[in-house]
């Protein structure tokens, strides 16, 4: 059974959830909210040809907050998309500006001007991306259509949100974000009880862009470059969501060390992670164990032995590539993952998700190689 | 009559050179060579259908010198390209390693190893792309079968080699490099007399993939960050180039000031142009003749008014964005073009050249949207 | 007659203008705002005994605008001057903050927190530098004490306010800017006519902390890395100012075609600048003139010929490197110089003329040499 | 009893070892080695007025492998140093070069130019720099003149040479490199048994000028710039000497997890450190520990609570920045340390060690202030 049919089969058990194992999709996709009534309208046993037909109209989409870095990146993945296509953008700032005056990389392709989200027509769109700044999701998403399908890229529905997400859909959210890529190596070892779970520490370095597109004094150019520093050492708001994740993969309450730097880079997020092994257990056993794990996941590339992952070397891609080595420690073992943070951390993903939400190959449209240098 | 019938009917009248008019892709493409035999074994009468009969196999593409960044370049677009395979690649000083031990951006995907030249068997390739280091592509071309197309991105066969490269080849090679890019809105303009051809100042900014992947001191990261400094001063080996193009144009010699100046950054170059305005004639009318010039170009592109270019809105795509100003001297003009060098400057045009030999609509493969940020 | 009594004799003989002849800084010095009542109360005759004795107490200086980065380089430059020492810093929106908490990498030193500029207490200042943001420095400067020596780095009293100027002052602003270091190689040549007066190009790269510390989305380090863009084409605010200091050589008036480029680096700016030589002189004869007008200039410097000038190898001093090149047109030249902007094109400059208003050598704690790489 | 007493106290006792205490000269500094006859000649009593006479004489240094980026600091630091002056200067392959051409950004200073070590006429030397290439250094320090006072920057003196070491010299070696500054929060805190020894991970992040000014493809610009990736994970070979510092330090074995990246920046290393507290110990301890070790060392500064050491703003100074802050998981802390790797993790620190041996203070010619941006 592929994916697509794994992901169909849970899919339409009336759950919300993704059910793909190997990308820990149910877990560790971004928030993705059905309504009740959306998920139940969504026909049961389209088969392949059937998909065909309506795939050849083409999905409209709308993309919520289209001014900010994921914005964007989600148009540039969507314009060459086969079977989506934007027929709405909202950007309250920017309402009645077209796409090349807010993004001149984007000049040349054919899309509709932004408009005031409290103006937009939802009548022409089967599913949109919430693009929105932290803190303004929640209450935009509550106006929305019902039969609309929703992927949020935003960080507004906090795990302490939880109940009161609850009440108002009825159903929990998949809530998960970028930074949580740093668990796609962590979760398979935790699920194979290959490493402990006390003392994991998470040393990520991150590019400029997850910063988003607001002018602060902080992230400009000369206050990035040439440079790293730390930021929100231990309170991060990513932390609780990792650590809800490998609770989850752990069955017991697992608390980390995650420290994130902000390097002079627009793109790219590198973990690494430092582990304490299971007794017994050798680095090459975390090797096998994610070589086995990952191996028909298309965008999760295990490295050759030795082989260092680097970020500019995912630029631009939905892939994440990671690998594990032994620490001069005894009994310790180091692991290091990276990704594109506008891809593989927010807008790839979120696409990789919205393809199987539609039954699209999950890989449609996302085989972009990565720009290198 | 479009792009490709335009095309197809100056190819198949025996001759070699391209002969769409509006990018002046005659003069402007790069190195182009195409032997006799080569030229009349190609169908005259191809059909759309019967193209796309003969694209369901795809043509078998060879790449040499595929360790460079030109190389990386063109195996990137090759690999998602529906009409061509890449079936050889060379690297004499990588021979028998992987790409993904050479290129670790490339590692997903599905390529033969890396073989010396003198080892390849072309009997499984229909096209080469030539990224060879300068100074060496000329013996290796000659050694190659006769019936191979060969578009060349190296700068060996200058314009000085002409009667040399007659001998050979029974025909004047067509040689353009990136840094001709800059004549792209110099051409129309001087073919309408709209600008005098009497001191034309270039002055260009050049990211570092330009200057290749050799180590070299000066290209060290530690060398070129933060700074800016300019090289190569007055005798740049793409004057010539760029003035025979103009020359050409001009019915009349002409000289150029050129020069280029290296950047913090991998890729992207800027030509900042100076002209005179010919007597009468204002920065509109520039504008107006470049607008008519390129309307119908998908990869050049005329901005609005008073939008500026900026290299990043092209990077890692096919775009030539360009602008016209106004100067504060009177009966002068600014003029602005921006590309990727890698791409535009290079690989990219080098795959639209060989989309249009092998009978493809030329935009084939070429449709990346720039990556920003 | 050396540096400091050529500055004295004509600075008691009732001007306010530097008559220092080879850096041309009767023009070139940035504001340098003396009020007459200043200027008498100042000993005709100190001679170097004296000074030394008074300089043992050290200057009194204040920072008008301590947060921005022109004055936080001013205070870098004044934290080891022999003879100044940073008595009062202001900063309308950092008031009450230590120097630490806006600029960390100034923690260690001992200075006075920063004020609102409102409840600045000047009674134990004996000279100002203005770093304040445009538009506000004219009001501020106003309501200074009168005894108070002022250097003005901002922008304000441009030349169109030259009569308003006179009438509050008693006599002409000296109004020179940053930019204005373009004219360091133009003007010798300018005024021995070896080059014509018409047609001047000027193609400026500027690094990113000429644009300020202000919260700026176009300044963001996702908006500038890795790229090159034109700004301000034709109607910079600093291109009025290098044509009066032209046209003050020429006799006569000078139009300037002006086009800065916003570079991916925090400090520097090159100068490419191409023009016309008079009839029957060499790009040798220049380059005979800039050396013998220059040869006693410590801070400036014509390289050895063929020598290219970079930015980043005068990073962080107050150096000028220049040198000139032939063009490949006939009859012209290129003239390249660099500096760091905010040495030696803002804060530099500023405190060279501090210590020759006060006596000192003007390269009094201005020997930083270049930090590279 | 200040630093220079202290130091003067036990350098005359007959031992070689540094011993001050705070900065942990005697175990950190860098390779510094004294012949016995050479320590015996340096006179005991000397005063601090006998030290002016003596310094008014200035003493010669000799800078060996003037052509790397540590020999061009060293000499950008010792061009305004009042006790010492270059007289000269080897490099193998740029022999007979001036300094100018071989480092532009030095052009101005009036150096001796580039010999052969072989042909260095060390008569007028009075102590030397060693900056030179891995593997060449103890060859030539062999061939040296027996009165020459040394301070070694390279690292060839490894630890496992020390018996043979011994034997050439009679002494053992002070071996600490660059990468060591990452010990100088840890060993305070380990000898006040404050923290635990095992499991200390050491996450470091360097600049590219550590590796030196060798041409290779690996630190081009295009294969450094917008990313990170580690390097020599577990085998790289400055934690032999971390370790062995830090086991002196804990009176017991200690071995590190060590895993420094490379950054795209020139200069600056951070080291972002983990570790067990001790039962009972909390963060808040350390912060203290370190408070009162570093107290009187003015080059290293731990940072008011809560704020972030950057390596930007020590960049081009001799400081070094720390800091320590709670871990989510309780009974951890991290404690993060920046420092410009070119000055206090190699010239700067060489320097303070010369000041030392001298007789200087130590900070002789080495307060320059951080350059930002």
């Amino acid at each position: 059974m592929g994916l697509l049919s794994s992901f169909s089969s849970s899919y339409f058990d009336g759950g919300c959830f993704l059910k793909v194992q190997n990308e820990i999709k149910d877990s560790n996709i971004r928030q993705f909210l059905l309504r009740a009534s959306v998920a139940s309208s969504t026909p049961k046993s389209l088969n392949f040809s059937e998909m065909k037909a309506q795939i050849s109209e083409k999905f409209r989409i709308g993309v919520l907050g289209a001014s900010g870095y994921t914005g964007s990146e989600i148009i540039r993945l969507l314009v060459n998309h086969p079977n989506f296509e934007i027929t709405l953008m909202t950007a309250d700032r920017k309402a009645g500006q077209s796409i090349g005056s807010v993004f001149p990389h984007l000049v040349t392709q054919d899309l509709p001007d932004m408009v005031a989200v409290k103006d937009a027509d939802f009548s022409n769109v089967d599913a949109v991306f919430c693009c929105l700044p932290h803190g303004t999701t929640q209450e935009i998403i509550k106006s929305l259509p019902n039969n609309l399908k929703i992927v949020d890229l935003s960080a507004d529905f906090r795990l302490r949100d939880v109940d009161e997400y609850k009440e108002w859909y009825g159903q929990p959210p998949q809530s998960t974000r970028p930074a949580e890529r740093s668990s796609l190596p962590l979760i398979p070892l935790i699920k194979a009880k290959l490493i402990e779970v006390r003392n994991i520490i998470i040393d990520s370095k991150s590019g400029v862009s997850g910063a988003g597109r607001g002018a602060k004094e902080a992230n400009l150019y000369t206050e990035i470059a040439e440079g790293i520093h730390s930021y929100g050492i231990t309170r991060h708001r990513h932390v609780p969501e990792i650590e809800q994740g490998l609770s989850e993969a752990a069955n017991s309450e697992v608390t980390v060390s995650f420290t994130p730097h902000l390097m002079p880079m627009s793109r790219g997020m590198q973990s690494t992670i430092y582990v304490e092994l299971a007794p017994g257990v050798s680095t090459q056993d975390l090797y096998q164990e994610l070589r086995s794990f990952y191996e028909n996941e298309e965008f999760v590339t295990l490295l050759e032995k030795n082989e260092v992952p680097h970020t500019r070397h995912v630029r631009g891609s939905n892939y994440c590539f990671m690998n594990v080595f032994p620490d001069r420690i005894p009994g310790r073992a180091i692991i290091i993952s990276v990704i594109d943070n506008l891809v593989k951390g927010a807008s790839g993903q979120a696409l990789q998700n919205l393809n199987l939400m539609m039954g699209n190959p999950e890989n449609t449209g996302l085989l972009y190689t990565p720009l290198f240098p």
